[in-house]
């Protein structure tokens, strides 16, 4: 079965037979499945934190000109599990991702083995007629026109940038070739809250960061629409172009949802492109209680949706939905003769590269179908529902004590939630400017224990004038009243001991 | 060891208990070993060709509100390894890529299952570290300067459009705000043979895609100097700026070297950027037969090279460098409060996500790295000496016999070779416009049959006037005179029995 080489011409290129390749395999995975068992365990730490050099002592990272042969291999591999954050662990509540399914591992799995890529069909035939599939089925829940087109993107960012991209080439298809001079000045809309990824995106597709206007929100982080009609006409009597308004459905630190349907009237008015930034929040669209918040979203231009974030999919996977079919290849598409163009044994419309900027592309969409096929919208829809369960009983929880506040006290039930530890000299009390340094200080203090400790994964966040805060995230189904008080008593543990002569604010 | 869910709620999202989550992991590794072995096997299909509907009907794609079992997702699996192209298979010559090592599949297994991203070292001190390590190697075997920087990314396709984009940045700062109109009427030079992922990003970013200027190549593929000085000239007639060159180290289709040392020259005189587009050819870096076809390389102020091609790690993962540090910070780079400024508990210098316009990013430097550590610099000097030995084994294969012809008959040992197979009407004469067209015929019958008899994958490629011919990608170290020797009874054998009746030209 094995090839030419023989086994000490392999040796010379570091290679092994193949038997001996896939026994490795077989090793990783043992090693693979050994340890998320290990970590799965809410005794044992999230992370084993350790500053970089400190790390750095800690496995041999050093790339040399000899070889390695596989018992180091695999030994590295064990640290590796033992040094990275073990999203397993039932005390991680810290990204807006988990470890979800083994649906969407099993299928990474397979893809990585295979080592293909999803640019031709003749490349990926199985592929890419799942890839289609996602597309469709993502069509008809979003109440897009099946007319309407898609693409799997490699992350939420990649997803932003090519809607921006589109849109452009929509609304002024010259730029593709002359470059952006060609265009009129355009302002980009979205909220203060929006995520960083649009700026990025304008400033790299030659807009610029500055015509972006970012939209005054209100104290849960929802988009002011007075602000925004005020953004409009100021862009107006600047003599400039209302071109686009992101949305956002769920933001990155308070889980805001902007009103869609009214935004989607302004759009129509001002023949604005409508974006919705779901990679977070357009999960709820699997679900007739919550679907709500994303109310008026059929009528947006594209929408931004990450199966990976609320959904559990391995990352990264995000969905990119447009209304109208061709424009990411009129966008984005070029002629490659020895590639996409040319005579070949099939349609080539089945070639789904020239849609991207990418030439080489990862099976990303596969994790999607993966666990859209094993859970089945039902599996999606009970997630959801079950996740605004979870977070209704935390936030209860808070505000039943006194040494929890919330940063937001009129905050309906939502998936990140934004609270305050207050140790007992704090609690009780409206904080002055002095309180506030305090809490900021206790909040770097806490998080620094429970870190160092490995007993959480849970972030701390600045906004606009709070002092730092935690944000939880709630998006993993399995855990319910038992993890979430568990998370309580870890921060009234340490919280408990803090005393206001220990710090020096 | 499982949270609060119970197994009959976990049902209810589609979501297994850990233990069954694990054991049906277990299962998918066996899955993939017992296939790859199966494939691996000479005698099995490299594919099962099928047409899309076809194939529809023999998998279940569709999605649906149901959910599936263990078993139907196992079942949907040996489906898919059945139905993709068999990278590992000794007949596979297609691509530039192949199924190349377990070190990179078994990292990205372990990447998988960690469920991780690289943007902050709190989510990822492991990989973060590793690709610290990955780059400060590869600046001192490209010979650029410790104070270089790095970046590991999704694809040769992305490193292109970093490598533009920070270029851009280098010389016109202002556009990251304010736009591309900020800047003047630039152009882009690259050989007419050059890879359309610059033409991608340049339109993206907004220079337009009529910036670039294609320059004439020679037999080989090779960009010519005098047509390059007169396209620089040219530029400055018509009052544009001469921008970037683009050098390929190594083309798509005929393995082309561009004299970079020359270009060197001339984008120092005229103060040019100078890109290297080695996502091929940069791997001869390795090998100190070979390297001098990377001549002047470390005059580049950015080198694009992927590990995923000529070297065998999974795909994809590709390193860009720069010869200076900050310019991907600058040109990329935003202020996020919540992810990579306020405090931290460690040196953010160590947050790499905003070195990238991407936020969640899939672990690919952990490829990068496994592979290097395992193989180390000598296996793969080893790998591509062997390769050059190969490509010279089968070039004279062909150049002896009557029934084969070379595309670019002065060509010398490069690692994708072109050529026509001629069927018995067609051998030993020069070839007339209507021999051509039976030529382009028998290229496109032959392929056809290997591909539906699954015998062999090896593209076929149009080129400036010549038919279609056939180009070989030798890059798996692996096979030798035994597996090329095959490729040539596969070509007679299918093509012995062509006859000119059978062509309707």
């Amino acid at each position: 079965m094995d090839m030419s080489a023989s086994k000490e011409e392999l040796a010379k290129f570091g290679y092994l037979t193949r038997d001996e390749e896939l026994n490795y395999l077989q090793e990783v995975s043992d090693i693979c499945i050994r340890n998320t068992k290990k970590y799965s365990d809410s005794e044992e730490k999230v992370l084993n934190f350790l500053h970089p050099e400190e790390l750095s002592t800690k496995i041999d990272i050093s790339l040399r000109r000899e070889s390695s042969n596989p018992d180091e291999m695999k030994s590295i591999l064990e640290k590796v599990f033992k040094f990275s954050v073990h999203t397993m662990s039932p005390n991680f509540y810290q990204q807006l991702f988990y470890w979800g399914d083994c649906w969407g591992i099993g299928g990474q799995w397979v893809a990585e083995i295979l080592n293909t890529s999803a640019y031709t069909y003749e490349m990926s035939p199985v592929f890419t007629i799942m890839e289609k599939e996602v597309i469709k089925e993502a069509l008809k829940l979003w109440n897009f026109p099946s007319t309407g087109e898609g693409y799997i993107c490699h992350g939420g960012a990649q997803s932003m940038l090519f809607a921006l991209n589109v849109a452009r080439n929509q609304y002024y298809p010259q730029v593709k070739t002359k470059g952006a001079s060609s265009m009129p000045n355009v302002d980009i809309y979205t909220s203060e809250e929006g995520h960083y990824s649009l700026e990025k995106s304008a400033s790299i597709i030659g807009i610029g960061s500055e015509s972006i206007v970012p939209v005054e929100t209100d104290d849960l982080g929802i988009m002011k629409m007075d602000a925004l009609k005020a953004a409009i006409s100021k862009t107006l009597a600047n003599g400039r172009v209302p071109f686009y308004i992101n949305a956002t459905a769920g933001t990155t630190v308070t889980d805001a949802y902007d009103p869609i349907n009214e935004i989607a009237n302004l759009c129509e008015k001002h023949r604005i492109w409508l974006n919705i930034d779901g990679a977070f929040g357009g999960s709820l669209i699997f679900s007739n209680k919550h679907r709500h918040l994303l109310k008026g979203a059929h009528r947006a231009n594209s929408v931004v949706w990450d199966f990976h974030k609320m959904l559990g999919a391995p990352l990264p996977c995000s969905v990119l939905l447009l209304r109208e079919s061709g424009q990411l290849k009129a966008a984005q598409g070029i002629s490659v003769g020895y590639l996409f163009a040319g005579k070949k044994h099939y349609d080539v419309d089945y070639d789904l590269g020239n849609l991207s900027i990418q030439c080489g592309r990862k099976i990303d969409n596969f994790k999607v179908w993966m666990a859209w096929k094993a859970r089945g919208s039902n599996g999606f829809e009970a997630h959801v529902d079950k996740l605004y369960e979870n977070a209704e009983y935390f936030l209860n929880k808070i505000k039943s004590r006194d040494d929890f506040r919330l940063v937001f006290p009129k905050a309906e039930p939502r998936l990140k939630i934004c609270f305050w530890y207050l140790p007992p000299w704090l609690q009780k009390k409206t904080l002055n400017e002095e309180d506030k340094k305090y809490l900021n200080a206790v909040t770097h203090k806490i998080k620094e224990v429970y870190v160092y400790e490995g007993l959480l994964y849970l972030a701390t966040q600045p906004l606009k004038k709070h002092p730092f805060f935690f944000r939880i995230v709630i998006i993993d189904p399995r855990k319910g009243p038992r993890e979430l008080d568990r998370v309580i008593s870890i921060f009234s543990d340490i919280g408990s001991k803090l005393k206001k002569e220990d710090f020096n604010v």
